[in-house]
């Protein structure tokens, strides 16, 4: 341990939009940070604030205690710590690796840290930049609980909500591919829709309207949909998946006779088709969660 | 016409458990009501509640000035109403068709009814049975609009929003398409992610209270989105195209790697992956509603 010769709470690996936005909250909390990116030049702003532009990464996170790295993804995580020097710097250290990626790499990358007496926290971040400092951030982290309490107090410097959802270091990146999941299919389905809207003659903004009425009943079907999936057993009454596939096969219809691609629909009702075949027809929808996993 | 022999205000055809929501709204609001199903017996709670049980379709049309049709599909209003003597006893009269298909046999349907002088309005509900008669129900309406005005009094008796769309008959179906196009894709995403947080050890539950707040950031995104889409300009600022299609892959590879079915989310990366390599990488996500069409 070398913390007599620390000069900051906290070090930043990785000065892209995140980065700089997880840096400037730790500099509003009265954090001393030091910054470090690949690329020269992104920590101008930062340093402006009171930022330490570290030279290097082992520099950067010989610098404090806590390193939170914040990069594209796990391969660029890799390619700045899981070489001799920074990882030699961050012994008895310990990392929060806010990067996303699948929880498969998060899992390696805590038994590199393990091997390498690196204290290793992985999390997530599920809201955007313009969250970070603000009560809206959503933060999801997972490791030891220890750990986990011992750096808290710096990690609440960057604001939101953060939740500790457990000791097995893979959970963060699964919850995250989860919602990230839900998302972007959703994003795709209202793209899709658009698209198809206008075909039909009808623009994005006369039809926002009532998307955001669809998107508004989605929440609390969420939440009844839950239950219905932890407890197997889809309530089909008022709402059958054959009724769903009836209104799949509608839209499939539209989209290609305007020449869009219906890929996503597609492979949607296939799924609900095969739950059918496989008689579940008077089910729920939600009926395709179980049949989606082979075993 | 024949409307001293009239004895109702309204005849529904069709008593799935929409039509008997539909036909209940009418009695609650006082309005005489003839009902008519295919398979018999589905009138007796409706009839104990003052309904009227037509023998035929013809001699239910031939009650009402007003006929709501709503049956599983064009194909069932086809076999209903495309007979001699159903077309016959509809002349003059007016059709309101709230059965749920494409913009295509609407407009079918219409140049039908025009041809043996059957006044017609197209419709779409998009809220469950349950809201029926409730301040909560969505009715949306397509067809000439003088039309509308005038059966507006009977339509109201079902409660909820009625909003009137334009002449074009198929604007109610078009909407109708589109909005479940979004709703349909986003439960597909959420059961999909579900099985996959299943296979990381997640349960739906312990999921659900996050995937809530996935689902109340989309009414907002879907309101700036339709603007972005409208106007052609697709600000990847802070989440671009290049960063959403990482997401993907990471969501594609944990759920492969779980033997968990994934075309519904290889369908969207391929989407994103197609607008990138069209140069619209920092674009945002919702180019990809722009290269959807191919023309
Ligand atoms: N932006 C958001 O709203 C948001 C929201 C939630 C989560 N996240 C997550 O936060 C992480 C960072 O995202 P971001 O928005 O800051 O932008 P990003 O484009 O995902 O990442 C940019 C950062 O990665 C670095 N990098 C890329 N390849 C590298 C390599 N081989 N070696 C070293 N560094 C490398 C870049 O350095 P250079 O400058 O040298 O290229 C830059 O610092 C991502 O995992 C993202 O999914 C972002
Ligand atoms: N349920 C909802 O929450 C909901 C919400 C919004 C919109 N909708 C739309 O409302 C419409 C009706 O839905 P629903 O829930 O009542 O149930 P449904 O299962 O979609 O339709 C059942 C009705 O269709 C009739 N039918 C089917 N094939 C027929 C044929 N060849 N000839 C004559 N009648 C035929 C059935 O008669 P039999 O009894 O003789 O089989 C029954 O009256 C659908 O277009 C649906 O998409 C429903």
């Amino acid at each position: 341990m070398t913390s007599h010769t620390e000069q900051s709470a906290v070090s930043v690996l990785g000065l892209g939009p995140m980065g700089r936005a997880l840096a400037a909250a730790f500099l509003d909390a009265g954090l001393p940070t030091t910054v470090w990116n690949r690329t020269p030049g992104k920590d101008r702003e930062l340093a402006g604030r009171g930022a330490v532009g570290a030279p290097s990464p082992e520099e950067a996170v010989a610098a404090s205690r806590l390193t939170v790295v914040c990069v594209v993804n796990y391969d660029a995580v890799d390619a700045i710590v899981r070489r001799g020097a920074v990882t030699g710097a961050l012994k008895g250290r310990t990392v929060v690796n806010l990067t996303a990626d699948t929880p498969a790499r998060a899992r390696d990358t805590a038994a590199w840290a393990a091997e390498h007496g690196i204290g290793y926290l992985d999390g997530a971040i599920m809201t955007p930049t313009t969250t970070i400092g603000t009560p809206a951030g959503v933060f999801l982290h997972s490791g030891s609980e220890e750990l986990y309490r011992e750096h808290r107090p710096v990690l609440d410097a960057l604001g939101g909500t953060h939740t500790h959802l457990g000791e097995d270091i893979g959970r963060a990146a699964a919850y995250d591919i989860a919602l990230l999941d839900i998302f972007w299919t959703a994003m795709a389905g209202y793209a899709h829709a658009l698209a198809v809207a206008r075909a039909e003659g009808v623009s994005a903004q006369e039809l926002a309207p009532f998307a955001k009425g669809i998107g508004e009943i989605l929440p609390p079907l969420f939440e009844l949909g839950a239950e219905e999936v932890d407890n197997g057993r889809f309530s089909g009454e008022g709402n059958p998946i054959t009724s769903a596939v009836s209104s799949m096969a509608h839209i499939v219809h539209t989209s290609e006779s305007h020449g869009i691609d219906a890929g996503v629909m597609r492979a949607a009702e296939g799924l609900a088709r095969r739950a059918i075949g496989l008689g579940h027809g008077t089910d729920g929808f939600l009926r395709i969660t179980e049949i989606m996993n082979p075993r």
